[in-house]
């Protein structure tokens, strides 16, 4: 057997005291596995004296990650701090610069460094791995990578965040708001005490950018997606979805269109029948279109301290087996540019809610409204609410269209506006075909 | 860029053309993804001149397929033939004995002799790659030895066979019978003429005993499989399972218990709500259990030329980067004999279609039975059929039990079989839970 891979891990919050745990757990099985012990040789966190339920004692302590990730003690440098910039950047440039190889779990980081970072690597023969920065324990990384490598994928979409699907499932379930949803996924640590990171499509957003770069040959541009969160979602969504045979999920989709790489993340309503609407909790789930493979679909759990770390092991463990492949597959400088098609080309059917002065003509009018733009109906659904008195009130008439632009939408949208018949700004949610 | 990397294909059916069509247009974005040109240079088939819409003038022929795998003027040899033994198996052996690699879709093949020819493999240094073999496009091989490096697998199941689970399906969706669903998916071209391979469960079988190998480390053992087929499954227990909130499904399971590894194929109550219970038609799904990331399901094709395809051109993009993993995850050698667990001590829950003689206490005598070995039920359904006289004839009695061992459940239908009370052998399908 070959000499031991050695390894600094820098954070040990909940995904590194997990790692810690499974390398010790799984030490006889990784070395039958890769041909080499492998084995934590430092270590780095912001507190030594948290209680981790991990002795900590036989490793070497940094009280500085950068230093550690310029050790020239270990060959594999575990990030597992976070954040895009600041000492997570420094660390793991240094440990590139130093020709160590490196294993991240960091999103941000690798969302607006990664192509920097995978240069890095490429020029110095070593390895830079984030399987964990995306979809949690799901190997979508190697998935889109090796898997596919004989494929052209023409979409890739997931649900990638789970505090949002949580969110959207509880309020589905149990006919509750999106506040009281947010306040119980707080209270069960399922959110952040500011989660607009989260439900404002932005923790998606950089993982979809990441996805889009492996899946596209593509530089990754995270600041070319449209985003969108889920506060906008009310129950009266859910209850018309559900009964239009839809459910409501945040997707981060990316798309090889005629005008260039779509980007989005927005809630969306998907067939109720599909793969990804059976999706329920925390738990996330990608799928990719491609040709050869047709459709794929991996289900797991997208958070975690342990299902998080499995997906930092299999890098580690892809080292230790002596893979130096391309990071993002293909050598970085082989990445093309982002021809970015813009959200006002989408294509697609819409789910559009509407609350309507409740006077004769008023669904004739929108129904014309949208014919003008050659926008072809699905359904038109007009219901005065229970109890409610006739002419007393706006009334919600919901239309899901047949495939359209997001450009013809919005004109005729204005249009409707500018007639007078609505009393509030209509809500618009896109619908992904299966 | 290294010198191409020249593939001999043997077995041109549908994958095998679906193979060279890849390959072609592909041929860019490998040599990007790889850093190597792959090239076919030979071929073989049982008939050079069936159509096939690939040009094959450009690659040498063999008549022999076995005289291509021990060419040397290929560094892969592809095996499309098919078949444990005879030509396909001359010819793997052949070309790994002339330290050639090696790719193949052969599950019966790698099933029956893939211990031996791992074992040839990693004595020659080359590579013996199976991903097609299990689960078409689904790159379930991947995953377990390379994604899943850091974790303890429990259990691995799924859909593993496209034709039952088309016939289950179609048999829900359209309320007809076995038979007819049969000979409907023979004319789709889903089943064979000889369907008793697909249907009988021999085919999932030998893909289940490929995926316990992975999972568990262990020697390949398709022999220790309990194997029953879908037969038996009629459309009375398609509407009990439905009624019951369950779907019924031909699963391979392999689990880990503590009588040592359980292999079974049967058809299998899995709750309606459960992500395999979703996958329908001719698409298959495996799930894994396993300690760290818990529960990872992957949905896709289990057959057809391009998917299949596109699993073979993954093992050979491996080869081309230079990858030589033991083709088991761990050197052959360290493959542990397995420990069988006998089906008599599964334990799980079980559903029991019973054909009753309407005579008083049938019921109150079945459910002392049961009481009698100590088998608590979840449910006990007797209903008479619309339009039956009452002591006319048989009534069927459903039980469902919560969790028991098949030894207890088999001692007390033997009760229940000598009290006289049922008219017709039971009818006993395992339930799987989630």
């Amino acid at each position: 057997m070959s000499s031991p891979l050695r390894l600094g891990v820098a954070g040990l919050g909940t995904v590194g005291a997990a790692l810690l745990k499974i390398l010790d757990r799984q030490a006889a099985a990784l070395a039958a596995r890769t041909g080499r012990h492998i084995a934590v040789t430092a270590i780095s966190a912001q507190n030594r004296d948290k209680a981790r339920d991990v002795d900590l004692a036989r490793f070497a302590w940094f009280s500085d990650p950068v230093a550690l990730a310029g050790s020239p003690d270990i060959d594999v440098f575990v990030e597992l701090i976070g954040g895009a910039d600041g000492v997570a950047y420094a660390a793991v440039e240094t440990a590139l610069s130093n020709g160590t190889s490196v294993v991240t779990a960091n999103k941000a980081l690798i969302a607006k460094h990664g192509l920097h970072l995978a240069k890095l690597a490429e020029t110095k023969g070593v390895a830079l791995g984030f399987e964990a920065s995306v979809a949690g324990g799901i190997p979508i990384i190697k998935t889109l990578r090796d898997s596919l490598a004989g494929n052209r994928v023409s979409r890739v979409y997931g649900i990638l965040n789970g505090t949002c699907n949580y969110i959207l499932s509880r309020m589905e379930a149990e006919q509750i708001s999106f506040g009281e949803c947010l306040a119980a996924a707080q209270k069960l640590g399922y959110a952040e005490a500011d989660p607009s990171f989260d439900i404002g499509g932005y923790d998606t957003a950089h993982k979809l950018a990441i996805l889009t770069a492996l899946a596209f040959g593509t530089e990754i541009a995270p600041d070319a997606i449209a985003v969108e969160g889920i506060e906008k979602i009310t129950l009266a969504d859910i209850a018309a979805a559900s009964e239009l045979g839809y459910r409501i999920k945040l997707l981060g989709v990316a798309e090889r269109t005629q005008a260039g790489i779509e980007q989005r993340v927005h809630p969306t309503m998907v067939p109720r029948s599909s793969p990804i609407a059976q999706v329920m909790g925390v738990t996330n789930a990608v799928t990719i279109d491609a040709d050869a493979v047709q459709e794929l679909t991996l289900v797991g759990p997208g958070a975690g301290g342990a299902a998080t770390a499995s997906s930092v092991v299999s890098d580690i463990a892809d080292i230790a087996r002596g893979l130096r492949l391309p990071p993002f597959g293909v050598p970085a400088n082989a990445l093309a540019p982002l021809r970015r098609a813009a959200i006002q080309t989408h294509e697609g059917g819409y789910y559009i809610r509407l609350s309507v002065f409740d006077r004769p003509g008023a669904a004739a009018a929108i129904a014309t409204r949208m014919a003008d733009r050659a926008i072809s109906l699905e359904s038109i659904v007009q219901r005065r609410r229970a109890g409610e008195q006739k002419g007393a009130s706006a009334v919600p008439v919901i239309l899901i269209t047949h495939a359209t632009s997001e450009k013809l939408i919005g004109e005729a949208l204005k249009d409707v506006l500018a007639d007078g018949f609505i009393a509030e700004p209509p809500q618009v949610i896109r619908i992904e075909r299966e």
